[in-house]
């Protein structure tokens, strides 16, 4: 998933007509009017959202029926015009449309119109309703914003450097999860009640026990399904153990490569003057020397 | 929420009034009177929690309620002393009353007051009961104490360095609820029963949906609502693995902000006479020359 | 278990037989014929795998069972053909036989000769369906593939160096969970219901409790077996505030061993030119004098 | 819990009485015949405990009750011979006897012999049958063995070095649970049915929903006793991500004191050649300038 804006900027002149300024203000957020638009968008997508979680609550959606529906309208009309302005301004609109973001802004406003055409029935309602909650995806615009940018890059490097380590461990977690499901399969699975009928016990196929096998490796335990003979016990207390202690090894992983990310900051500013390393970030001046970096 | 007295210290002088004497005693811990004040007031503060615990406790409250009240009203007088004390000795007595401690300090006291008035509803009596729990909020004076109030600040500086990447952890923990949350309530509500009635299952409107996805993403997992559906489970299965990888994440920032707050020290204390520098918190010679840093 | 190919590489000649050419394609990755055999293979196997996994749902084994039996045989013949193969290049077949990888290709294809037998009951059959769950540890193949190999060694040797650490930690988690369990049995076990009969708690023996320990301690929590009493629910709380930190130990132990090997891959690039160190493990020139390293 | 034998090791004379070697046999582990003594121990406490497990099993108990019975007769005298022993070559049998390991000792062979006085009811039998379980305590004697030794060392130093911020961590554990489970009381206790009865909700009085808060905040999450209205699932789920969030800081500081404790048994290996430092822990020359460390 690209979370930054892949559409082209415009090459910047000095006759600057108002498609350059609507995209530098519309998908950019280095100037004040750019940051307040993406603060409001911000505001109203967070609105918008809460009007489609009370909207899900049914005693609430009695009471207040009209009034969510009216708002609903009011951020429907609002993303229109946004996405046909975004679509106006943006250099190259087929790229935009297609793009992650082009997509998800128009799912964000399509339910409603589609909900307001009289040929869709009830059951397709409901679920328009709630897809419009998938509006939320336009909230990771907020890792555009300045301080945050900065974050989520280096979260996503340390994630990134440590991605082929991650892979052997996932790789070793789901054959842990479809080995130890076939063996309970085989233990839990089949038994018979007193009347010589099967009994349902959460075992009674290889992809129902993986769900408990995810269940239980990952510590959620919910205990809807859960082992009843000896060995199926014995058996699900090693695998407890097993991803108890599994998840050891990736934190280990992530936290040496963040250590390290952090060490390389540091060692790479080197003072010009006396090549003394290991300034910290904030450092304005070499610690050894005194002359500024 | 600042944990440190934010009452102005009166200025030190010759002729030491006895307002200053209590100050240092009642708000300051560097002096031994201050301590034994503090020590004292922690076990006041614990016993009386305690006294609230057991009188919560129907059957102990049966037999020993009339002991209990009396241990109740001794410790209410005893912070009633405590709070005018430390009013008459604040240099700025106002500042005081609307501090957090302030706040706190009066909370600490006040229901007891309150359900001794011939006004109060029973209901309201219990409720002011369960209040009075409140006053371990007091307890945080703890790290007031010596060597208490420098770990504290050490965990306080490395959480506050890692705010911005917790804040975009979090950020992203949110939305995810919300989404998966949105999605579950799509794929798991509204299934009727064998008579076409709508059957309550846990996941019937986002906000309910959203309590399963977080308790499911903590790994905390209940099992009071838990998924039925095979793709509903399919889901969850992958929501787990992913609750259960993210921890990781925060691990990782904050074991690597440790770290680096441990090498700073060190690296800070470099020897004046052979510049060498990685010198133990407690080395009292510079290992290298020997000269005594 | 060793997941290398303990099978040994027939020497490198000028005339090398077809043996030796089969031997570099089924049994090595380091030719583009060898890559493309694994990736060949694993694909069939994660197949092979999907089908024993619908198989064992029985509305869709009702539905398309002549349609997985063919998949089956299919893939029966083909692993079958693989095995003769293996045996036919291998230097010293029985060493490949009965190695790791050999006893595991051979249950791959056991099972559906087995299930073909006359001899075969119906309940043997049931169990050998699921065995063939098993040939996913073929799977394990995976980690010979070029990329993943390095980061499979990393990780391998990282938990290696802190294996002795680690067995003095799961030592102290087993001791506790007998302990534990045995005071829960304790506590919990025998107690009697109204009529004087005995109630089942879950812990009615010491291994039970013992898997109650194990529940809780991992954090995972099912919830079938939770105590009652409110000593025994203290002693739970103990337990678990116990296993919520006992994570921490073994994650710090492995971080630092990461590091440490993160550590030591940088410090011992050295520069031959001026021997300064620290060279990142991606880095071609030296960073101080710009030597190529 | 002091875990090296507090004992006094008798002077090494010339003349060593049986006492002295009895003494090296059965209090060190540093000669062949005391690690074979500690070996053979280690191997009958195990035995031990598994037959009282097993015991405790009625349907074994039902069958195998002789063959129990005898074996732990056995046992109890192997280990009454030994605790004899140990007495009369201890240099001050007092202080082995009132020490840890010699009160553990003692409780190992005393519910045997208590349960075949006659005067002993069949409650206390049972709780005495349990009790002989703790002699598994006597198991920790494993980490005086040589290789285990300096590795439960090296942890208990780090874990001792990180003891202030673990109790800073643990007292604002304890706070939480103790607020949160006031609240918790508060919204979710003293709910009435329809018929107006008070319904046992799990939270009806403050040490019950501390249960509960240590439950969810360690993400255990039984299930037993979960909330049912609006406001006390939102606080618990505000209470889940702190639970989830908050045990990243003290697995940050562990990770930080093992990475230090690490790096300093590297640094303080330094070259007295060339004075260079960084030299791993098995090497034998300096990796600078060649002279033997």
């Amino acid at each position: 998933m690209n979370l930054e804006s892949n559409v082209e900027k415009p090459s910047e002149g000095e006759d600057r007509t108002w498609r350059q300024q609507a995209y530098d203000i519309v998908f950019e957020a280095d100037t004040p009017a750019g940051v307040l638009f993406d603060v409001v968008l911000l505001a109203a997508i967070f609105l918008s959202v809460l009007v489609v979680m009370l909207e899900s609550v049914e005693s609430i959606r009695l009471q207040y029926g009209g009034l969510l529906v009216g708002a609903e309208w009011f951020f429907t009309i609002l993303f229109t015009l946004e996405y046909g302005l975004r679509i106006a301004c943006a250099p190259r609109p087929l790229r935009y449309v297609f793009s992650f973001y082009g997509v998800v802004d128009l799912l964000a406003i399509l339910p409603t119109y589609l909900i307001a055409l009289p040929i869709t029935s009830i059951a397709d309602t409901q679920r328009l309703t709630t897809i419009r909650a998938l509006r939320l995806l336009r909230a990771f615009r907020i890792f555009k914003l300045a301080h945050m940018l900065t974050e989520a890059n280096a979260l996503r490097n340390a994630i990134w450097a440590a991605r082929a380590k991650v892979a052997v461990f996932l790789s070793f977690v789901v054959i842990s999860v479809v080995i130890v499901g076939s063996a309970m399969h085989l233990i839990e699975g089949g038994r018979l009640d007193e009347n010589g009928q099967a009994m349902p016990s959460g075992f009674d196929s290889i992809p129902e026990s993986m769900y408990w096998a995810v269940v239980t490796m990952t510590t959620v335990g919910y205990g809807d399904v859960s082992p009843v003979t000896a060995v199926g016990k014995a058996l699900a207390a090693c695998m407890m153990l097993l991803g108890y202690c599994m998840i050891i090894v990736p934190t280990g992983i992530v936290s040496a490569e963040f250590a390290q990310a952090a060490q390389k900051n540091k060692i790479l500013r080197v003072c010009e003057h006396c090549m003394a390393e290991g300034h910290d970030k904030d450092a304005r001046y070499c610690k050894y020397c005194g002359t500024m970096l």
